[in-house]
């Protein structure tokens, strides 16, 4: 028994994201880390117990929400109403281009061992010195809020690559790498960047190549052909810790005040009184609980189309059952505008926790 | 002059969906239909006015927003400034397994041509009869809202078939019968649905298939397997038609009510005031604006994190500059309690047209 260490299910494969952000907060020496091939496996993990925790991914700076995530807590059919939220981990995504290196010879590129052979001749120089947009250096700061030129340029000769991999929410986050250096190469969505990764090593012809992390071009032999690819400075990704509402809840710290957390809910409204989810945000602002995100997916209810099911966060904790505190008097109040909600968990604010009080994201 | 027809760029490739609904708005006799590769692609034919008109999609009822559309209409770079959106169009959306028949002879199924020789042989009708849970007749109903089970079984042997073919968001929409018939084959995502029937066209093995529509089964040769295998009846796409600031907007007959019309509007709240996004939204309940919809995306202002651009579309027209209506009325007050907001158009409702005023589609 005291050699069984809990089991924590992540969205998987290895060096995926999502891994990376649970060993930065279980530690494998403590847990038993449990690769899933979807966030559906994860949750069902967890609310099957066979899991003491999950970790999915919620959000990303660049691309917005996950919507599977979002659909797995709207939970229409009932399977996971035992899920929590039990805390968030904010991860930077830092995207690589990564693949074999180029053997073009007649460009006097790079040698198949990587190492430039005259550098002023490099197709992929010349591609910048034609373009008049790429400085290569280009960083979103407030004088240039919203980028239009990728902050990056190839490390290497990327003549080569004919077809590219990775998970769809990577192609968004990295547009304007890809629009400028790969804009016509035949791109291929698969599970996760890490996948990709595995299908660019197993590529013999060497002309593939995968948008995805660093510690996956060292777990595959792969070269980074290009570093830091992503549109944005400060490009992250959320995830969720999950618990079943059964397992015991982590005491918070008196030392931190309830402002500094943030909670889930899930709420729908009558599609027949007007001004119904103007209201139900009413109530959150009445109790001077800020949200942090609203989301919006359509709710299946009853069979009909264009009904909605509603996420909000806000910041504050859920106290127990029958006492006070801000969030327990609102749920109450909304109750009563609302047609119903659910309380999906809540947890220590990381991003205030990092930025020692900051006001960084909060909506209002 | 007289024979040059005016130019509308839609999501293509033909057959798609888009083309559908592109095709039921404008006739090919009076419009030129020019297909496009991205739906970026078709804002650039509207902004640059290459095409009077363009036709994108928007919103799916089962898998909701599509973001692409939502980021082009957040326009963070300042290219589509000029983008209305001027009509939308409801299709229903009713997805089929198209490909090949199977050739497997030794379980006595369908023969190449197609004719099954012993029906109650057939290994899908065992599959069908061994499992309780698969009546191939269950009909989400008020009785039945959230269906967990297919509401179809294939119309031919699938035993055959190891991969799939799709438009990511079509998986999402045909969730049961994948999981139900096809749980294990690979899937691969392309870049539309009709693409996806043209590349099962191309293979000559004969084991693949395509999520699809039953026009593209025609146009590309192939057998529909399965017919509406999407999880929901009423699965319908919605899809905007886009039009430059500068043309002439078409005058609503005086005869329709401008609580018949829906508008839709971006605004970005501050940060630092708490409940500016409740605050937005009274201002709509107080011009008694119901809303049908809201989204919201990354703002990716000021290249900060966890800031985002809201969306909403509310029940009401907007007038001309300086003249009063409830709309107008709302976007001014709107002003004073949100950072800044674009008014993204207003065009007739047609799911009250088509549902003869009744209340359908509103959210509150």
């Amino acid at each position: 028994m005291a050699d069984t260490k809990p089991v924590v299910a992540f969205l998987g494969p290895k060096a995926s994201y999502t891994h990376q952000a649970t060993v930065s907060s279980f530690p494998e020496k403590e847990y038993d880390l449990q690769p899933q091939t979807s966030i559906e496996d994860v949750f069902a993990a967890v609310q099957s117990g066979t899991a003491s925790h999950g970790v999915v991914p919620f959000e990303n700076s660049s691309n917005g929400s996950v919507v599977f995530t979002l659909d797995l807590f709207a939970d229409r059919d009932g399977k996971y109403s035992d899920i929590l939220v039990e805390g968030e981990i904010y991860l930077p995504v830092r995207h690589c281009l990564l693949g074999h290196p180029s053997t073009n010879t007649n460009t006097n590129t790079t040698s198949r061992s990587g190492s430039p052979t005259k550098r002023t001749d490099l197709p992929w120089r010349r591609l910048q010195n034609d373009s008049p947009n790429i400085s290569g250096a280009v960083t979103p700061t407030q004088a240039a809020p919203n980028p239009t030129k990728p902050k990056t340029a190839p490390a290497q000769d990327i003549t080569h690559i004919k077809k590219l991999y990775s998970h769809p929410q990577a192609w968004g986050q990295c547009h304007l790498f890809l629009s400028t250096y790969l804009k016509s190469t035949e791109r291929q969505d698969v599970s996760s960047t890490s996948k990709a990764a595995e299908l660019v090593a197993q590529d013999t012809t060497g002309t593939s190549a995968a948008i995805s992390s660093k510690i996956a071009a060292e777990m595959n032999g792969l070269s980074v052909l290009a570093e830091g690819i992503e549109d944005r400075e400060g490009n992250s990704t959320r995830f969720f810790i999950l618990r079943h509402a059964a397992s015991p809840s982590p005491t918070p710290p008196p030392s931190i005040d309830p402002s500094h957390f943030k909670t889930l809910i899930s709420f729908t409204v009558s599609h027949t009184s007007p001004g119904a989810l103007a209201d139900s945000l009413a109530v959150f602002k009445a109790h001077d609980l800020n949200l942090t995100s609203i989301n919006t997916r359509p709710s299946g209810e009853g069979g009909r189309a264009w009904q909605y099911i509603f996420f909000v966060e806000v910041m504050g904790r859920k106290e127990g059952e029958g006492e006070g505190g801000k969030v327990n008097e609102a749920l109450r109040e909304l109750g009563g505008v609302c047609r119903g909600w659910r309380w999906l968990g809540s947890w220590e604010n990381k991003l205030l926790a990092e930025k020692n009080g900051g006001k960084n994201g909060e909506l209002k």
